[in-house]
């Protein structure tokens, strides 16, 4: 069973991929730049977005879109911070996707406002190990840590640890109240990820917020370079 | 590609429940009463399984089948409070599989000492989708909601909280700390799995762990007796 199930998976990322591209160039000619957010389940990347994306990001129009295995709960949460927002959910299926992939993104561009916005924000479904698995055209992929999941969860997860360009330990306001070294933490970080940026932030106060927006703000010209 | 792949996915739990039906006649055999783990990344399933195995279940002699995608930090730490742990990693595949499933404990049975134990507890991978389907011959599945993860995931994974017998709120040290309002997790609780049992418990102060390990030892009668 397992080596047919490898087999199926890798034909699916390949096709994966060819959606990917097209959603790429769609992006592109609309010179929109996409954030895939990715991070465990309850690591905070909603109430990330409604600090960040709330009061608004100077000269840079937003948009969200949403994924959910199910429900529309942070959607809703979004749309009350006059966030645009499109709600994407993957519980057709087999009892629900644990990832977003790229024709499940590109099923849902006829309803986001491409024409009209600089930067789309994809908010994966809350799994460390498959959304690091399937492209959907981003530009880049930022990931969220909470502290209260622990310092060990690079060397656990490290291919989602390795596949972003950007890491925000969230939840640094429970720092006093839970067993986190942060530098033992930035140590694995850096083990499985030579050289990520990484930002200290807790949404909740909005200690660091400004940073991501700043981080964002700046995603357009660093996409637009060479690599 | 999406038909596809649900038709693919059907037939490889076809193949699971198959599977999971020959282990749990090996454990019905040996008399091994089996749980299956299960949780976010994070949630603190290993610290509790340090408190509530370290001191030992009077009565109950209990190994553990420690599910991660990569590297054996989990066993390592199980390993240090004396409690008999078997590693199985997912890493094998195509960057990580995001759960256990019957196969992979099946793999793990001659490494596990079945004549020897009375309760056999497996870890799954961390992750609030896929875990759920996939059965591995276990009589209970536990799932661990940590208050750091927010009130709102039995409405956003409900097939997890659907899918056990007992729910532990984890981390209860923080209530103080977070927003997370135990009612309101309760009452979503009881929306997607009415009448579930839960416990709380601060796995980190060792509250309401007694209570862990007396529904552990009293599983066997519950198990045993027709369903």
């Amino acid at each position: 069973m397992h080596r047919v199930k490898v087999r199926v998976v890798e034909d699916a990322l390949d096709a994966n991929n060819t959606i990917a591209r097209a959603n790429r160039d769609d992006f592109d000619r609309h010179g929109v730049t996409v954030v895939n957010l990715m991070s465990a389940p309850g690591s905070g990347k909603t109430t990330l977005l409604e600090k960040v994306l709330g009061p608004g990001i100077p000269g840079v129009r937003t948009a969200v879109l949403e994924g959910d295995v199910q429900g529309s709960l942070d959607a809703d949460r979004l749309a009350k911070h006059h966030i645009d927002v499109v709600q994407l959910n993957t519980d057709n299926g087999f009892g629900g996707e644990c990832h977003l992939d790229a024709n499940m993104v590109r099923s849902a561009l006829p309803a986001l406002p491409l024409a009209d916005i600089d930067l789309l924000i994809v908010e994966n479904v809350g799994n460390l190990v498959c959304p690091a698995e399937f492209l959907m055209g981003e530009d880049a992929r930022i990931m969220v840590a909470s502290v209260a999941e622990g310092e060990d969860k690079p060397l656990k997860y490290p291919l989602m640890f390795r596949a972003c360009e950007l890491v925000i330990v969230n939840k640094i306001d429970l720092l006093e109240h839970v067993d986190f070294d942060m530098d033992r933490f930035l140590y694995h970080l850096d083990a499985v990820h030579p050289g990520v940026a990484h930002l200290q932030v807790s949404a909740r106060t909005g200690e660091g917020v400004e940073e991501v927006r700043d981080w964002l703000a700046r995603l357009p010209e660093r996409a637009g370079a060479p690599a």
